[in-house]
């Protein structure tokens, strides 16, 4: 079949938006078509070379839609169901899947390579190339075939142009604040970087109970909108030391989580100096492959008794935490209204993306014009 | 009362065994007739300066010996008792001691500062100058006037010039391998090197079941000796790439648990690619206060979800956990007999520290003549 997608042909150049040719999806995959896909700065990391993908590439990996067609091997979802996806497969019967780490499975090795997991493509473009899908879902495209076990479905009531969000930035920065840094109730909170992913550490540490959450960021728009989510305290590093305001609030002490999302050496490093002892920093952001050493003295870790952990997808289960971060919407705990600044067409995905770099959006999402009036209508 | 002990007067300067003058305890305190001390590099970190010390101090940090008086508000030991002495104090009513770590308790904040806790020295040479004691314990003298809190009592039956080892490296070495680094039965294990902290983590790997228990050190007596305490496997970095060894043996997947006990950059960095995703690396040993950064790609931690922490005495609460060590020697499942290498007077401790700078003792003690037949003859 034909469907518009956004195609990245090499290192640092423009989305080009074009029609491409889909193919039917094998026993094992589905058909879905996307109501909305998030704008999400993972993708631009390889479209820059930060990380290594192979190209040509559709990206996109914070996808919502409905199933039109599944494989005959295929159980769990079926024509009409509500789905998101997840960028992160998971196989369920590796180790790490049944160790309850289904973030970790071994399949997360096929997400930067391009072709489907069975070593074929599904996209190609007129000239007969076969176009690589990043995290196997490639949701900059109206229409996508992905493995079964990339598609999650979720409750038909969800508003699927903000659910598309769970897929990655939600999962990501709520978990990490729950699951991986284990925020506790009562616990002084710092987040350095307080972009899509860390606005939602920010909420993330809320609902768990946090009592101070020091956002700290040097966007002071982005500032203020922390506190929209729960931020108490904010602090722009060029004009004061986010690590002595800390250590300050906390009479000395120290805070009791830190997370960093911005991926820098340096606010890695701060966000250790940051805790208290015995305390916690979890790094998400992704960086360069080839990033250059942490300044931090081993001291931190040996007389502090300090943990520097990281986070993938906030250490969530996808089948099982995408729907349990939508019951937290649905119950007001967390929001996702807020985190969307704007919404673009397909068309206008290179000035989405435009947008974020230029720090004007939390998060950007494509809408696709065919669920316009509601995916039932 | 006059007891001979090793004074420090400057960094870098050798140990000056001598007479000096030694102070009544005060209410709070205990004076103790040490049987022996063991000989570990932390003294030798604050001699040299890689640590900031207060100096003249009497250093020796890893006693066991007989209480001889005690002040009027002691109460859990009286003379006669046999104690280990504890290098970190615990109060007991701080934050971290409340909160079941003790390992933090802010007294630690006294270790290094010289006087005892209400600022006075109880050692005094003949020129008038006030002696600090090194953790608050000073265990390189005949006799030493302790806090309290920093004597635990221990059966009488344990040969107290082999239970002063489980002051600090057995505690440190055992617990960062069961508490720290959490190693499970069936675990793979990587130790970086094996002195006397390290050699106690390989053998509280194998109490705690590890499965493949791979020891890396450059110097080839320690690998040897690191199989009688549970080593299965041994790297000699000169030789083979150690990260690349794990990765083998362990079909590409890394070991589970990793332990640096060097403190260098590069076998910190080491330790955390040696690792699996989601596993744990865990440092202990000390290092310069001024140490530069750490060779890691931050991608560690996001996209293989690593953890690196570290550990201060095993993350062990003393109180608890130095008579729990001394029952895993009672009942054969730690070795402390063959930690020790060779054993000193007090006069011979300049030689017992070059022994130990040459990679000539797993552990040293020094043995008190008094005590020499047993400390109840």
């Amino acid at each position: 079949m034909r469907t518009r997608a956004a195609v990245t042909y090499g290192l640092n150049t423009k989305f080009d938006v074009k029609e491409v040719e889909l193919d039917d999806p094998s026993a094992t995959e589905v058909l879905v078509h996307l109501v909305a896909s998030g704008i999400c700065h993972s993708d631009m990391h390889h479209v820059t070379g930060d990380q290594i993908a192979q190209l040509p590439m559709i990206f996109g990996h914070e996808g919502a839609g409905v199933v039109e067609k599944v494989g005959s091997a295929v159980s769990h979802v079926k024509p009409g169901d509500h789905v998101v996806m997840s960028y992160l497969p998971s196989c369920g019967t590796c180790r790490w899947c049944t160790d309850g780490q289904t973030n970790l499975c071994d399949l997360g090795a096929y997400t930067v390579q391009g072709p489907q997991i069975d070593g074929t493509h599904r996209f190609h473009d007129d000239e007969g190339t076969g176009l690589g899908q990043f995290c196997l879902v490639s949701t900059f495209s109206e229409w996508t075939v992905v493995p079964g076990q990339s598609v999650v479905k979720v409750e038909p009531h969800y508003r699927l142009e903000r659910a598309c969000l769970v897929a990655c930035g939600v999962t990501t920065g709520v978990g990490t604040a729950i699951y991986r840094g284990g925020v506790r109730p009562g616990d002084d909170v710092m987040v350095y970087g307080v972009g899509g992913i860390g606005m939602n550490i920010v909420q993330g540490a809320k609902v768990a109970g946090a009592k101070r959450i020091i956002a700290c960021d040097i966007n002071d728009w982005k500032l203020e909108q922390s506190k929209l989510f729960g931020a108490t305290h904010t602090v722009n590093p060029t004009v004061t030391d986010p690590v002595e305001f800390a250590t300050e609030l906390t009479w000395g002490v120290g805070v009791d989580r830190s997370f960093e999302a911005i991926a820098t050496p340096e606010t890695i490093g701060a966000a250790v100096r940051s805790v208290r002892k015995g305390g916690v920093a979890t790094v998400v952001g992704l960086t360069r492959h080839d990033q250059p050493d942490i300044p931090i003295n081993p001291s931190e870790f040996v007389l502090w008794q300090k943990t520097l952990t990281g986070s993938l997808n906030g250490g969530c289960n996808p089948r099982n935490d995408i729907p349990a971060m939508l019951r937290l919407w649905d119950s007001g705990q967390i929001d996702l209204d807020g985190l969307v600044t704007k919404e673009y067409r397909l068309e206008e995905i290179n000035e989405a993306y435009d947008d974020l770099l230029a720090g004007k959006n939390l998060r950007g999402v494509i809408r696709y014009e065919w669920a316009d009036n509601g995916v039932d209508a």
